[in-house]
């Protein structure tokens, strides 16, 4: 750490250069364009890993709680000179964020989205597992298949244009960072994501209540795309008429799973007939 | 249907009848003592289920907003006369309940618990599926668990005295109506109710991301509890170094997975091998 040069002292709440973190209280800034909120330390630690390992976030800046400098030091070394580091008083830092569910560590963080979902393709492993999110719109939903895509060391997650925002705040804290730490890519509509799925190569397996085979049958090619849909709707028939369909055995009669749920299922099986876990 | 007969007019907001409802406010009800309150169509089916099903729980009122009245005629047939169907406007069943997210269908249940942990015990088929839930203070991962045990046609959900109430209003949502149709029971500290099963016959599995065992290896018996531990501590030691252990096999290095996911995982394995699903 270097020392207290580093830390830039906000006393006014509405001071300009924190005015990200103060549009959190709106949610202005929170899942509009590319930047993003990180919040809390395991959040923060991914965003400084990500950042590290390759050129797909940029961290702009970091808001702490003056008594959350000292045991931030460690992470703080791995932080470019660059990116200013602010540090407030609890009452500044309420103030400025509206409420006092902030944990004292607070970052701007900045996706750098891959040239093209061709591009994000074409960047992965000969031997592959994706999760395709399909019409996802709840944040605690998203950022559980990124938890789960995660544990089980997926390569990647692909979106269809009507999925909710990873890097909205709730879903970040949901994935407990792993929607900075799994690579993922927007991919039109869901037609147009399968087609780009099967032109890589890739088995696209649509999870359905009515799929035509078991999960516990699968075997899992080379390079693997599981499709989820919403919960309510699911897959379109379309697609899923197109597509290898699995279930995942349940007791008759009874409602359907979670999506997220479903995803760390289909995953777990995957990867473990996959042999990566 | 019984005819205009069946429905009680509220005018009032603070009429004493539905003094439960407005109670919900201030979240006094929802959660203590063996009352709780049922919403939505979904879990008000679950409720006139459960209730003609066995003697576990008994519904006590519904509260209607008016324009819900037609709609639930099919449901209401299956209540007993003797339940009152209160009729509100939406601006007394604004002002009573405090916020517009009672979708219109709201019912207060009274939980009747088993007679004893054993006695619950007694009552299980010879060949058995449980969930053990030790310390989930979550209500969306109890929420969560329930589901999955409705999913996966599990025999029950016990929980140690330190589980969250799976009747608390979010638990039973998140439930989707599966902690009305999933019989459960209290059973004392972690170690009484290991012991409780053991005697019961059940093989106790402890979840861990340290288990001696894996998943995809697990052979089960005829009758099988898959204990489940919070997400920040897991299980206690002693209590695992007693017990048969398995873990989910994950990527390294990666955090673990969320407890409702990983009883999801846990409980289909378990079901499939079991020939139950």
């Amino acid at each position: 750490m270097d020392g207290q040069g580093r830390f830039i002292r906000i006393d006014d709440p509405a001071d300009p250069r924190i005015a990200e973190f103060t549009a959190m209280r709106d949610r202005d800034l929170a899942g509009r364009g590319d930047r993003f909120i990180a919040e809390g330390r395991v959040v923060l630690q991914a965003l400084v890993d990500a950042q590290a390992g390759d050129a797909r976030f940029v961290l702009e800046k970091i808001l702490l709680l003056e008594n959350r400098v000292e045991g931030t030091g460690d992470l703080l070394d791995h932080v470019e000179p660059g990116c200013p580091v602010y540090v407030a008083g609890r009452d500044v830092l309420d103030a400025a964020v509206g409420f006092a569910m902030h944990r004292g560590i607070l970052a701007v963080g900045r996706h750098v989205p891959p040239a093209s979902f061709d591009a994000f393709l074409s960047r992965l492993p000969d031997r592959a597992l994706l999760v395709a999110a399909c019409g996802i719109s709840n944040h605690d939903n998203i950022g559980g298949i990124f938890r789960n895509a995660g544990v089980f060391g997926a390569d990647g997650v692909v979106l269809d244009s009507s999925c909710c925002d990873p890097l909205y705040r709730k879903a970040i804290r949901v994935s407990v960072g792993a929607a900075l730490r799994v690579p993922f890519c927007r991919a039109g509509s869901i037609a147009e994501m399968v087609r780009s799925l099967t032109l890589n190569g890739f088995e696209v397996i649509g999870l359905s209540p009515q799929g035509s085979q078991t999960l516990s049958a699968f075997e899992p090619g080379r390079r693997v795309a599981l499709l989820a849909g919403t919960e309510g709707e699911g897959l379109p028939a379309d697609i899923l008429e197109r597509l290898t369909t699995l279930r995942i055995e349940q007791a008759p009669g009874m409602d359907s799973l979670n999506v997220a749920t479903a995803s760390g299922i289909a995953l777990w099986q995957a990867a473990c007939r996959m042999g990566r876990v």
